[in-house]
Formats: C-alpha cells, structure tokens, sequence
C-alpha cells in the first residue's frame, strides 16, 4: 500500500482487523434490534474498564488491560464467535484461533506481532490479574446487553439460571465488588422470564 | 438497575452508551459492504493508536489518549455524525454536541461525569498534544478504509484531492512521520478513480 515497508505492514494490519466489524455475535445490542459484532463489543468493553476500574483489585496494570480488551476477539476473524453456552461450537476452538492467532498477528512487523500475540495469549491463559480481570468485563458486558434487551440472547436459547451463574462466575471471582449486583440482575431477569429459573 | 446507587449511575451510563452503535457514519468498512458506525470506528481508531504509537511525537501520555478516542464520538448519540465534507450538516454541530454531553455525561456520578466531559472537551478543542494526535487517527481511519473499499464515501460524495488534503492536514501537523504515506495513498486513489482529482 505504501512505500515504507514497516508502515506498510502496519496498515496492512489495521486494514485486516476491520473485519472484525463483521464478525457477529450472539449477544444483541441493549435495545435489542440487532446482534453485535466483535469490533463494536470490544470497544463497550474497553470503555467499561474506564467506568469500572474502581472495582478492581490495587495493582492492575490499566494501559495493558485496555489494550488487551482492544486484542482479545481478533482472532473471531478466522475463528468466529463460539456462543459460550454452545459446547458444540466450541469443539476446535483453541486450534482454529490458534491458527488465526499465527495468521493475522504475522502481518505486523515481527516484534509487535509477539507483543500482540503474548497479549492475546495471555488473555487466554486466565494467569494475570489482567487478564481475569478483563475476562470477568467480558461476562458482565452481555450480562448488560441481555438484560436491556428483555432477554436476548438467554431468551433466544433457553439459557438457564445455573448456566448463568456458572458464565459469570469470573465477576465473583475477579471484580468481587460487582458480585452483589451481578446476582441482582441475574434474579431479577429470573423473574421477568429472560432467563429460565431451574434453582 | 441495581441497589448500589453508584453502580447503578455507571451501568446506566455504559447501556446509554450501547445506542453508539446505531449511529452511522458515511466512511464504510474496508469491505465496502455497510457504512461503519461510531462505536466499531471508535474501537478502531483505540487500536490504530497502539499500534502506530511510534510515529507520534515524544511525551504523548497513551493511556489519556486511548480513553479520548474512546469517548470522543459519545456525543453522537443524540447529535448524529455529520458529514466531514457536508458544511450544511456541520452548522449547529458544536451547540447540539454540548446538549449531548451534558445530557450523556450526566448519567455518570459526578466526578466521572466531569473527567469524561472534559476529555471530550479536550478533544475538541484541539490545544494538548493528546488531542491534536487522536484527531490525526480519527483522520487515518477513513482514509484507509476509503481507500480499501475502492473510494467508499470519497466516491459516494464525489470528493475531490484538495478536500481530502484539507481533511488529513492534521496527519501533516501531528503524526508528520505518517504523512508521505498518507500523500501517497492520495495519489493512488487519485489516479484509480477513488477521488476527484481537481490539482
């Protein structure tokens, strides 16, 4: 595209994510119309790690948990979006954003792909306060989502009250201060119906 | 939403702030299949700034950086995005925008409310270095997708080189490392037919 090779790299790269735009989820937006898609996710998550930052634990690294929100979907490129509550979809999963993983950073210049890649990957590993911490915005956000929109994605598939629990539980662990109304929500949408009470 | 009182302002505020992916912009994907809304653009441009962050001048703090690209478009909730090239869109943009951010803002518990207004403020008024480098970014994006999406909105619009020069000058005075490839993609897309070429 351009003549410096580096900076060509570069753009090349930021030219393929743009695909992560349509990348949809199983997730609507809040009022329902539509589903999301990965880039526009990924941008709610970013901004809700600025609103919430006070409900983490001391000591998160906030410019690294950022810009692993901003990485952590670019593999659904290649991959898709496996629908968390679907065991089925998520057969193959590391393997084929592995493969992703190796394909899209590979177009950065060498050192920002390992720093892009080791950023993904630690997401992955659940290790770091980080990458718990991003993981547990990346359950409350759907949570929002699924609420606002009367059910979305629960409704659509029958999801249960133990299932749920079970998704959320990186909230309980990692962002401990937001528990309390997690459970809140999740109660409430039991009795609206959004959610299927099996407790 | 929830009993915390706090909590509950900022989840509010981040389901308030859901409705940006229903704005559009004129710019579409790379792709050229749909026009881009406010908060995939946004998510964009947060991870070009990572991966372009070299070619900045020195002293740019990122993390205020990639929070202004973040919430800079927030606004557009309830004043639309007008179109760079369209002067009749623009007038009245600055006094529906300030009705914007104080209604949107608001939602937030005070001192967020604040510290988010003023990064916005801070973007538009374009004096810190932080403010002057996420406009240049927010200029790059849709050059790139343009130019991806073989004219895109450039075409759409029948935009001509002197526009476009005008529009990415920012890119000249900013990210002046950027600007011979900037000049570059220009005259390709000159000469394929992408923009009106009026030199």
């Amino acid at each position: 595209m351009v003549r410096d090779a580096r900076l060509g790299q570069q753009l090349t790269f930021l030219v393929e994510i743009d695909r992560l735009k349509s990348v949809l989820r199983q997730t609507t937006l809040c009022d329902g119309s539509r589903h999301e898609n990965s880039a526009e996710h990924s941008w709610h998550l970013a901004a809700m790690a600025g609103i919430l930052a006070e409900y983490a634990p001391p000591g998160v690294d906030w410019t690294r948990l950022i810009r692993m929100l901003l990485v952590h979907d670019i593999v659904e490129i290649d991959a898709g979006d496996a629908f968390a509550y679907d065991a089925t979809a998520n057969v193959g999963r590391v393997e084929r954003e592995q493969l992703a993983a190796e394909r899209i950073f590979s177009l950065l210049p060498a050192e920002q792909a390992t720093e892009l890649r080791d950023l993904w990957e630690e997401f992955e590993a659940q290790t770091t306060i980080e990458a718990k911490v991003a993981a547990a915005f990346d359950r409350l956000q759907p949570l929002l989502n699924n609420y606002s929109a009367r059910g979305g994605s629960w409704r659509a598939h029958g999801v249960t009250r133990s299932q749920v629990l079970w998704r959320m539980d990186p909230i309980r662990e990692s962002l401990p201060a937001i528990w309390p109304a997690v459970l809140q929500i999740i109660s409430v949408s039991c009795e609206a119906g959004y959610i299927l009470d099996d407790a």
